[in-house]
């Protein structure tokens, strides 16, 4: 924070008559507010620029750009930082390498976990790391009353989160038919955020005509669930800024590009919203949106801006996203304005990647509060039993690709003590959710198909957006054996069959987050794939698609600790139909 | 301000299950966001905009807009109120048949009379009238040490000023050395904006290089003082918003126009700082720079976005701007969008122009707080006579069209007594600025040449940036009577001559202000032109050249209560060289 004493140290540096602390000589400005680029060079003091022009000479530190490109520190303007599965020094450790220095982050899924204390823990832990860590929010915590969640977030806690440091908006206002609604709940947070001056997120994937102008019209300010230009063009124009996602999930990038104009170019913005550790270290973060945009025809400077000024100008944080006085000096030097290749980055003025790499160590951050979040009542073998009256189940089937999943109907075969058993030749497996948060007893039962396996188990306790422990296996024992494990670990991903845990990936941080790097975490998770695979597993991703059959907002048929969930009808139903 | 009544019912209008407050048939909607023109229709609602689209047809009332163009309602992003000398609620009587709806208002001329009660009067007495007035604090009272002003406003009174209502940010930070120094008032000022997360608007004519970045670096964010195409662009590339001014004094547009370059407009915006009375009659306001901004060539949309959304982000406002859902329902419908005739205007969903004119009629607001402030101790006649040891004095030379003036130096015949007199056949008049907050008995003595009067004098109590009571004349008894008047009047212009009072225009309020509607007031002040063009008053604005005269901060010979001020010296000097 400016002083009397850093201001006029800064202004001495800007006026010549005392050297900069950091030099930048002979790099190619690119300018964000005049969409040029300039062969100039940028003194940098007490972590600010303070002066950008061919008129400093002089620096305590001399840094030759050599023709490099400097662009204004990179900025992901939505992003959950839990999809990385990184803590936050990690993960700044990760991205600084690709020319992030701003995220916003909406720790929603810790915040299910841990409420008020898990957003604190973000917070803390990226205190002292080169990273401008801000978040937002979260605004639907539980996600819904279908599930057990670790925390509820009221407005009035709300309200207590606007006052803390670095908390700076509403994240994705989710609950898109409450608001329509008028439900108190979601209007009071809405009022409480707009009364902090704090913008408000939202999250409307296909909302349109009146009902879109209602959900804008309370205060929303943004939508980053837009998948056909046509949609986007909508929310532009009824006044919301568009946040172009291209993440690990979703990429909308190359549909939604040709609304981006002129007019419109101002209002737009990109995000990754969600980036798993293996496209973090193959594709990198932002840069890679930006090679993608240019390669895709835009206009790099306008594509620049879309990753730095405007997100930094929707956000009201004036100090950030461009090269200029007053401002952070979080630069990034590139190669060349296509491929985004990233030399070197300096935060806050000082130098923290060189040719690509890391050179400062960084401060784990990992403390106690954030483990052992994992509170089970009783998880004996017979839990597991699947019993029904009839001869007909539901069945959960997924579909390649996708994330919501289609319910299907069909007989089984029945044992005498009226159980019902996985049947792996018919791809029938059984999936269990165990409430992990209050150690309440709850378990959800019942089958899916999909996952392809031949024997053994998978196991998670990311499960969205409750994060209690789900479980998917051929065999009870191999599934207890799975969740125990992942007890045990205080969270992850496991691999068990015939009685033996053939790989496990701790993920000790509300049961979310590794404490490892992002190397060592893209190698072990690797190691659990091969195990996975070697059991039949079918999807690219299982664990991912294990996570996302517990998230009852997404049709047609989930599964949570309370049970089978129909989505449609948003409503616990029974396995037998 | 809305809470969850007033956000269902919008939220029910929205969604068509409610007929709108007012509903707008069939006007052609101007998008400020995709830059498009849309038949459409806007539905209202508790004075927010609720709907924007074909599918609203349901209003309690309901307005055809035939065809009109419907634009936001216009914002003036920097203005002195005070030029106009109308009261903020004739101010709005006055600009709304305009199409303006806001004012971003530095009321630096009262604060300087009245200091916080001052600022206190502009913003209770526009409480309750249909213009949304915002204030920044003035950061430069009083301008210099070398007058006396009515207040001095401290740095904690800032601070405290940042906690009032409609207060948000620092006005125009003029004392550019002081920054450039370091003074720890300045930087304290500055340092406060800051916390409060207030912009802080700029004025720094000329300046560039390492002294603009110094000044930028501490955090100022716009400037309205541009008067070159070069100085405005680098003022831009530093990352400045450019205001272009365009009012009575100052019309930058033409020259600086093209610098608004698709990528930049999103940077420009358009003041008009001053607008003397005459002119707002005559040619308006907001209005009159679009329709010279549209015949010198621009696109009629980006000059609309720097009359509308492009002030209204700069200043944070997230509710104006725009006609979009969740706006305030601040709307005026034009004929085109190349003359911009205004014939209706909404404000927050109610209709207060049709056809032009004013139909409702507004609270004066005009109460005793911000009367009889004048306060001189001793007005006898012995107190103007200059008396001096040589034969030859300094005289305050005007140049024509300029507020700056020129230092001549000439013989002057001297009396007995050493008395010197007017000797009006060389334009030699004599000039007395009396302080008037704390009757002192300051009293500031010259000569001056430029004005022409045969006989009689001109008095007045505007008098930048402190507001003394200044007269010019050929005698000290006119000049006496002259002060008197106004001293009488609480405030306002006089016309004397040989001990007649031949005309007067009051300005009661802080002896700036006018308690008169613009009509009368122009025709007032044309009287009292015609009485001193009557004299020989060479100017054509005698009063405010006058009213320049005691500004200590443009050069070169001015005077204050407390003497003739060297302005390149910055200091009083004696009226012998």
């Amino acid at each position: 924070m400016d002083n009397v004493d850093t201001l006029r140290r800064q202004i001495e540096v800007a006026r010549g008559l005392r050297p900069a602390d950091l030099l930048l000589k002979g790099g190619k400005v690119v300018n964000v507010f005049s969409g040029e680029v300039q062969q100039t060079n940028v003194a940098i003091c007490n972590g600010r620029i303070t002066g950008v022009g061919d008129y400093y000479h002089d620096g305590i530190e001399v840094c030759d750009a050599g023709g490099l490109f400097l662009i204004p520190g990179l900025i992901d303007a939505h992003v959950h930082i839990e999809s990385s599965m990184l803590s936050p020094a990690e993960y700044a450790r990760a991205v600084l390498p690709h020319g992030t220095t701003t995220i916003i982050c909406d720790p929603h899924e810790i915040a299910n976990v841990m409420g008020l204390e898990g957003i604190r823990y973000i917070l803390d832990s990226s205190k002292n790391i080169p990273l401008n860590l801000f978040v937002t929010v979260p605004s639907c915590v539980p996600a819904t009353h279908l599930e057990t969640s670790g925390a509820i977030i009221s407005p009035a806690e709300i309200e207590e989160l606007f006052r803390w440091d670095r908390v700076i908006g509403l994240a994705e206002m989710m609950n898109v038919p409450g608001v329509l609604r008028g439900n108190l709940n979601e209007l009071e947070k809405i009022l409480i955020a707009r009364q902090s001056g704090c913008p408000i997120d939202g999250h409307s994937p296909s909302l349109s005509g009146k009902d879109l102008n209602a959900y804008i019209g309370v205060g929303v300010h943004s939508d980053h669930e837009s998948t056909s230009r046509e949609e986007a063009a909508e929310k532009l124009r009824l006044g919301m800024y568009l946040m172009i996602r291209e993440g690990s999930a979703a990429r909308n990038l190359e549909e939604l590009l040709p609304v981006v104009t002129p007019a419109t170019d101002n209002r737009c913005m990109f995000v990754s919203d969600d980036r798993h550790p293996r496209d973090i270290l193959s594709e990198g973060h932002m840069d890679h949106i930006l090679r993608k945009g240019v390669r895709l025809g835009m206009n790099p400077i306008i594509a620049l801006k879309m990753a730095t000024i405007n997100p930094a100008r929707a956000f009201m944080r004036s100090h950030i996203g461009a090269i200029a006085p007053g401002y952070r000096a979080d630069i990034v030097l590139v190669n060349d304005l296509e491929g985004f290749v990233v030399r070197t980055v300096i935060k806050d003025g000082e130098i923290v990647v060189r040719d690509g790499e890391m050179i400062i160590d960084l401060p784990h951050g990992i403390d106690g509060r954030a483990r052992k979040t994992i509170r089970v009542k009783d998880l004996s073998l017979d839990r597991f039993k699947i019993r029904i009256s009839g001869n007909r189940v539901r069945i959960i089937e997924l579909i390649a690709g996708q994330v919501y999943t289609r319910q299907v109907i069909e007989n089984v075969s029945v044992r005498e003590n009226k159980e019902v058993v996985a049947d792996p030749a018919r791809d029938l497996l059984k999936i269990a959710v165990i409430e992990r948060h209050c150690a309440t007893g709850n378990i959800g039962l019942g089958f899916v198909r999909g996952f392809g396996l031949q024997n053994g188990a998978l196991g998670s306790s990311v499960a969205h957006d409750s994060h209690n422990i789900i479980v998917v296996g051929t065999n009870d024992r191999d599934m207890q054996l799975a969740a125990r494990k992942i007890i045990e670990m205080g969270g992850g991903h496991v691999v068990t069959s015939e009685g033996k845990i053939l790989g496990g990936l701790p993920l000790p941080i509300a049961g979310l987050l590794s404490d490892r790097s992002l190397e060592e975490l893209v190698s072990e998770e690797e190691r659990l794939l091969a195990a996975a695979r070697g059991l039949g597993a079918r999807p690219a991703s299982p664990f991912i698609r294990l996570s996302f059959l517990a998230l009852p907002v997404i049709p047609e048929l989930k599964i949570t600790d309370k049970g089978l969930i129909d989505v449609n009808r948003f409503e616990i139903i029974d396995i037998e139909p």
